[in-house]
């Protein structure tokens, strides 16, 4: 079934108000959650919605703390979640190192004891529709073993890079795990095999079987070594910026909550001109959609550029919903 | 065989000031060429060493030309690397880079119109052992197809991330493909087959034969369309911030000459304090190397720290050296 884009937004927002959210933040967490979904990300609108709600529950996320800078250097900000909604709270420290960006050329906020940001290409998205490329990454619960481990023991760390493009802004938000977790679990909904194997099954087998790896928690770094030590070394900066926790001492807390997060922002247009930058993108772009494919046939998309077409398409005919799922999300409304 | 550290870098740097460096970027070069074999990573030390001296017979690589920058704003520096050595190149850019940290707490050099880095880990390196945290990148010609391309058309383009450790600099220095060329050639040189597959054969099917990825040029992503994504992102953040040339643009030269580069240092001790650094990487490195593995026996090391103990063991025994590859150099000395 589909949910039209209002309908969603609205029952996300009467949810968040009964929950404690003020109506603004209800409306802001609300339009996000329904964003990602709209764009095709379910794992990280609808589907996760009541998981966010059940961490409002347990005390996890506040619905009333507001994010604080306790740090600045100049273009540097070091800011305090206080264990607020992720996704809002992102969102101000983008807004913070946009507007860094702009009197610099370059911002980076840290920001320390906050919470999930659900889909990390909303802030990358957020910059590059500003005019601003952006690195942002966060770390997690331990998630993922390093290579060689037998337990999560690292964090899937997604890193963001994002991009302003005239047609659209290039954004990849990706899991140092080759399938996040909620790649995983929207596969295992829908009773689906991954197209290629993503972790192991508790045997110590490769496996393209997603409820085999939630399972386990063994999902495979993306690069096999090479993400496992990126995601090492994304936990060391962002603590080392932040003073923020880092994925093990998450870990001991028992709870995915309290993580860290770093937004750096490049105000491209400024340090190299618009018409530079535009013209350059435009071209690279053409060169990397004019590659020869394996298979007849196929086209290339960009990363970010097929968001745009779900969108569209969502917003004409409404957003696909497991109905299972919607129909909880309705018993959440008081 | 081996080769003593002194002898390797005496002869480099005698071939070097044969081939017009002066004494002094002849000796920089040398060390860091020797370097590179001293800490293992042979495919771009002795190696490299010849092709490098083939490109500035070509003319490719100007010994004489100096970098110079061309814009600042602040933090951010732009520069041209006038087609010098890009060893010698790249370590001006990252020392500018520091040296702008230790103004702004975060520094930034991006370098077009410069030449192949060799091992990005220098780099990194040298800003750890600074005291500096730093994330570097460079382009390529184009040497990767992305994901479900038949021929290549993005750079492997390699993504450093380095942070300083009291016992030990963590640096990670990796292609976004699954191997690096340098890796390949080394495997392949060596008769081995690569432990995993690293690419496809001409007939398209995924192999370990490091030769057959040689003759297709169709190596693997790291996270196969994740790679494909940062590696196009990178390619765009860095000709925006440098203005040099894109990946497609090197490939349209025939050339792998003039790249495009991004330094990023960020004063991690001054920004969060030398102690909080030292106690949060220490204990961070502790949970990491206290996984579990998945064979028993089985040791965890952190980005670079092998790297310390082949340096060690190189600088006592002497540096391996394949005897053909390095007869061969002997004849270049003038």
């Amino acid at each position: 079934m589909r949910v039209k884009y209002d309908e969603m937004k609205l029952l996300f927002g009467d949810i968040l108000v009964s929950r404690g959210f003020s109506k603004e933040k209800a409306a802001k967490t609300a339009e996000i959650f329904t964003d990602n979904s709209a764009d095709g990300v379910y794992s990280h609108g609808l589907n996760r919605f009541s998981r966010f709600i059940s961490y409002v529950e347990t005390g996890h996320i506040d619905p009333h703390a507001e994010p604080i800078m306790e740090d600045c250097f100049g273009l540097f900000q070091r800011w305090n979640g206080n264990l607020g909604a992720g996704c809002t709270n992102a969102m101000l420290a983008m807004e913070a190192a946009v507007a860094s960006a702009k009197s610099y050329g370059i911002g980076c906020v840290a920001m320390r004891n906050t919470n999930h940001w659900m889909r990390g290409g909303t802030y990358g998205l957020m910059a590059a529709r500003a005019g601003f490329a952006a690195i942002c990454w966060t770390n997690t619960f331990p998630n993922m073993p390093s290579w060689g481990a037998k337990t999560a023991n690292l964090g899937n760390n997604p890193l963001v890079m994002a991009f302003p493009g005239k047609d659209g802004e290039i954004v990849i938000d990706g899991a140092m795990a080759q399938y996040s977790y909620g790649a995983l679990e929207n596969c295992h909904m829908n009773e689906n095999l991954l197209p290629f194997p993503g972790g192991y099954d508790k045997e110590g087998q490769l496996t393209t079987n997603p409820g085999a790896i939630l399972e386990t928690l063994r999902v495979l770094p993306i690069g096999l070594w090479k993400g496992s030590g990126y995601s090492l070394l994304l936990d060391l900066l962002g603590a080392a910026l932040s003073k923020g926790k880092t994925v093990p001492e998450i870990g001991r807390t028992g709870e995915e909550a309290g993580l860290t997060q770093v937004f750096i922002a490049f105000d491209v247009n400024t340090l190299s001109g618009k018409a530079y930058v535009e013209a350059m993108t435009a071209k690279l772009l053409e060169d990397f959609k004019s590659a020869e494919p394996t298979e007849c046939g196929v086209s290339f998309y960009y990363p970010g550029e097929r968001m745009a077409k779900i969108r569209n398409e969502n917003m004409e005919l409404g957003i696909p919903v497991n109905e299972a799922v919607w129909n909880q999300l309705l018993t959440l409304r008081r």
